[in-house]
């Protein structure tokens, strides 16, 4: 299991398929959208200036929006996965 | 439903026709002033260095005016939304 | 209205003609002095790093100068404003 | 009268004529050396991260010396007058 | 013995054996994945701003992920060692 | 009397005269060691984000070794000196 | 003596002999690991924000490991030194 530190969180992402008005499949360079993910697991909480741990909002399931271009890919087990800073999720899908 | 994380806030960005004195409608490229939004989501507040959660001071159903090129798009069931940080909200149109 | 957030304010730029000894009005680039305003709307006040908010010290009314280049030009009701921080105020006309 | 902000002062410029070992005025490209000035107001005192204000050291009448190329020039009433902020004084003059 | 200072951490690096689907093993310019390590020894703590010394997450024997490119390799009784500040470590592998 | 603010110090520098090791002085572009000085005048102390006023460590009458080109040059009263803050100064010479 | 101020150090630097696994002595452009050196000065601590003193970890007499290009040469009493921050220090060799 890999368990993230501080205010990272590792997610899996999900794929978004991409259709224009007329279902036509876009391909990748015209996609500048943010992605989505689920979160699989967070770590234990952002440490502050002051020394204090402020609890993440994000849980193991919560669905997420983040920027992309954000994280780092992790391969673990075979499976890809994306840490990710909170402060990258834009928003929880709910 | 999206839920916004923190101080970023999720608003509707509303279309201002842009007219000159003779009534004649300007190009996109010859706008250059801020966008006005309606506000339809609010996070939890801002975290300060002291890891203080501050209540934001926009809420949902406020008309905001925002600086443009801020914040980044989102589309969620079918819709487009831009989501922003509050430091970025210039005013509140009462 | 328009309703300023945080250390923000809202000002109508006052032109200064601008006349050298002779009498003669220079064209704008010829102009590199800060601006003079009118202030019409203040925020609520600065928020520090500790999440403390401290009020404004310019308040409506009064007539201040500003930095050039500085804030964010607005049209409301077929008005022009400037909203800028407070700390791009150089001082207070009394 | 001008009213500066927080940590900012207001001062006149004093001119000092540079002269060479033999008595030769130099140009102005010449001269690289910090300008002295004579404060004529100052503001309420310097705004901490904490929310706290801290008095200023200088005070109405001190002469400075301050880092050239500091400061915005404003004309007021006729006279020429440069805004400074505190740290931008290198010393008083006793 | 190497006792690294502050969050920082001292970790050997485990070579990752990079295959393809099809068992091809990658040559290195292929690689752009974060790399793996086991914690040898660990740093008293991150020093806040407050002066503060919190421990850290990371303990010896821990199997860590990390960034590629971060950390300062160094050579000790003719081993490679590399080190790190915790915040270069994005999760730990349990 | 020149009187430096907050974590200012003024110094009187010491020329060093250098040489090889078989005597010869060596010209101005060939040093590039850091300088000593004598310090003139120390300011009230360096003021920290929380507000408290921190006395310096160097005091009139110390020789220090400072940073090159670090500092403004100030003449006053046909001598010249320098003006650093006191974290220019990287040791006491004792 | 040169007594370093604030979080600063004084070391010699120790030469590491850089031999090839065949013995060869390679040439300074080739080895671009951290260098070692022996503390011979600390100052009394680290400032921090809140203007507190927090002691040094290193002391006299310690051998450590510090990032290459750090620090400042300073050459006293016809002897060779480094002065570096606490900073710069990855690990202490014991």
């Amino acid at each position: 299991m890999l368990k993230p530190l501080g205010d990272r969180i590792i997610i899996e992402v999900v794929e978004v398929e991409e259709k224009t008005a007329f279902g036509i499949v876009l391909p990748d360079s015209a996609k500048e959208k943010p992605q989505e993910g689920k979160v699989v697991a967070v770590g234990t909480g952002f440490l502050t200036d002051g020394g204090q741990v402020v609890p993440l909002n994000v849980k193991s399931g919560d669905n997420i929006i983040f920027s992309k271009y954000s994280g780092t890919e992790v391969k673990y087990e075979g499976k890809d996965y994306l840490i990710l800073r909170e402060s990258d999720v834009l928003a929880i899908v709910e």
